[in-house]
C-alpha cells in the first residue's frame, strides 16, 4: 500500500518538475478538429482531453481534472471522466480529481468511495471540519490509499471574504484551517515525511503562502492559478520547502488552450506549452 | 420564471407542513424486497427510492437527495439520480439536490448547469465566498431559477472547529458567513419576501439558530438533523420566523428506514413515519 505523498513525489522526481496540468475543458474553446463530426458534446470533449493527455504525458508528472466540467454533461460526462482518469494513469500521469467535496462523515465516505480507483489524490472542502476530511485519507474498500488536498486558501477574489477574516487569537480563518489540516495530517505521514493530507494554496497570495508553509511543513501544496489566473513565478516559489519539494504547481488554461495563440497543429502547441511550463518550474525551483 | 422561494413556500402551504424527507440510501439498509432479484446494487437502490418517493408524496412538500449516496455508484448512480429527481417532480415533491458544491465562479457555473432541470434547490459550500455562490442563483441556460442553500452551520461534531471560531469583531465564523449570505441574498428576493439564497442550519444547535435567524431574516433555513442526528423539536423551532415560515425541516434515516423497527410492509412503515413527521412539525410550528 504505497503512500500517496511518496507516490506523487517519486513521480515528480522521475519527470524532474513539480508541475501539473489542469484539464478544465469548456466546449466553446476546444479546437475545431475535435469538434468536427463529433456526434455529441461529450464526444468532442473526449477527443480533446485524450489529445491533451497524450500531449502532456511524460512532460509533467501529474494532471488535474476539474470535475465540474464533466459533471455538467450529466452521467455521460461522469462516465467520460472515468475513462480519462484511466487513460491518464496508463500514461503514468498522477491523477488529481478536483471535485472539492465536503460533507459529514458518512457522506464524505461515499464521496471517497466514488473516487476510489479513479484518482491518486482528490480535493476536499474543510468547512465541515476534520470529520469531513478524514474519510478521504483512510484506506479505501479496495485497500488503496488516496491523498486529499484540503482547500485552505483559494485564488478567487471572493475567497478573502471568509478566508482572510481575522480571529480573536490573531490568526486568519485560512491559518486556522491550516493548523487543523497540519494536525490531522500528522496521522498519515509517508516515508517522505509528507502527509496524505495536503493543502490547496492559491498562487496569487505570495505573502499568505510563506505563513501557510510555516504552519504546514508536512503538507504538499497544490498550487492552482499559475498563468491564466494571474499567479506568477515568485508567488509560487513561496509555496515550496527549502528542500525544493512540497508543492505541485498547476497550470490549466495557459497550457490546454495554448493553440489559440497560433497556427498549426493544436496538439503540438499543447505539448510545447506543457514542456515550457515544466522546464520553467524545474529551473526556478532548482534555483530557489 | 417563478421564484424558487415562492414555489417552495407555496408547496409548504399546500401540504400544510414545513417538512422534507432526505433520501440517503445505503445499500446495506434497504429492505429485502428491494434487494431480492435485483441485477445490480443500483437496481436495488432504485427500487427502494422509487418506493420511498411514492410513499412520501403528498405527505411532505419536499425531498432532498444526498448526492454522495448516488455518486458512489459512478455514472450509473448519477443517471439513477436523474430518474429519481424526475419522478419526485412528477409527484409534486419539491426537489433539493444536496451536493454541497463549492468552487470558483466558472466551475460553480458548470455545477449549476449540472443541476439545471434536475432540482428546484441545491446546497452549496460558502468557503470560496460569494463568487462561489452567485452562479447557483442566476437564471440558468434554460431560463429556470434555482435556489441555493449555503452551508452556514452544520450539525456534525467537527463543524465547530471552524464554524464556532470567534473573530476579532466578536462574531463567529458561521455568523460572518450568515452576514455574507444575507447580503448576497438581498439581490434575489421573491414575492414572498424570501430569498433564492437560503441557508443550511443544523438542528442540533438551538442557541446558534436564534442568532442566525436574526442575522438572516429573509433566508429559508434548511434544517437537517431532525431525528436520527439528534436534533429535537425545540431545536428546530428556533429556526422559524414569527410568521411560522422560513424553515424546512429534514428527516432522513428516521423516515426512510422506519421499517427497521417493525414488521409488515416496509413502504407502509415509511409512509406512516413521513405522515407522523409531517403532522408533528405542522402542529408544533402552528403552535409556536
Amino acid at each position: 500500500m504505497h503512500h500517496p505523498a511518496d507516490r506523487l513525489l517519486d513521480r515528480v522526481r522521475a519527470v524532474g518538475s513539480p508541475t501539473c496540468v489542469g484539464l478544465d475543458p469548456v466546449l466553446e474553446r476546444i479546437p475545431e478538429p475535435c469538434r468536427a463530426g463529433a456526434g455529441s458534446p461529450v464526444e468532442g470533449v473526449e477527443r480533446f482531453c485524450r489529445g491533451v493527455i497524450e500531449a502532456i504525458a511524460g512532460r509533467v508528472p501529474a494532471c488535474k481534472f476539474q470535475s465540474a466540467c464533466f459533471e455538467r454533461h450529466g452521467a455521460d460526462g461522469v462516465a467520460l471522466l472515468d475513462r480519462l482518469c484511466a487513460l491518464a494513469m496508463e500514461r503514468e500521469l498522477h491523477v488529481i480529481l478536483d471535485f472539492k467535496r465536503g460533507d459529514i462523515g458518512i457522506s464524505a465516505a461515499h464521496y471517497a468511495a466514488s473516487a476510489d480507483g479513479r484518482c491518486d489524490w482528490l480535493t476536499a472542502n474543510p468547512y465541515l471540519g476534520v470529520d469531513g476530511l478524514e474519510p478521504f485519507i483512510r484506506p479505501t474498500a479496495s485497500g488503496r490509499r488516496l491523498g486529499a488536498f484540503a482547500l485552505v486558501r483559494t485564488s478567487n477574489p471572493g475567497g478573502d471574504a471568509i478566508q482572510s477574516l481575522r480571529l480573536e487569537d490573531g490568526r486568519t480563518v485560512a491559518q486556522s484551517v491550516a493548523d487543523l489540516v497540519a494536525e490531522a495530517g500528522e496521522a498519515c505521514l509517508g516515508g517522505s515525511g509528507y502527509s496524505a493530507l495536503g493543502a490547496v494554496v492559491g498562487a496569487t497570495k505570495a505573502g499568505d503562502a510563506v505563513e501557510l508553509r510555516r504552519r504546514m511543513p508536512r503538507q504538499i501544496f497544490l498550487v492552482p492559478g499559475f498563468g491564466a489566473q494571474g499567479g506568477g513565478i515568485d508567488d509560487v516559489l513561496a509555496c515550496f520547502n527549502p528542500d525544493g519539494l512540497g508543492a505541485l504547481v498547476t497550470a490549466s488554461r495557459s497550457v490546454i488552450y495554448a493553440f489559440e495563440d497560433g497556427v498549426g497543429d493544436w496538439q503540438a502547441a499543447v505539448e510545447a506549452a506543457a514542456t515550457e511550463f515544466s522546464r520553467l518550474l524545474a529551473a526556478e525551483v532548482g534555483a530557489s
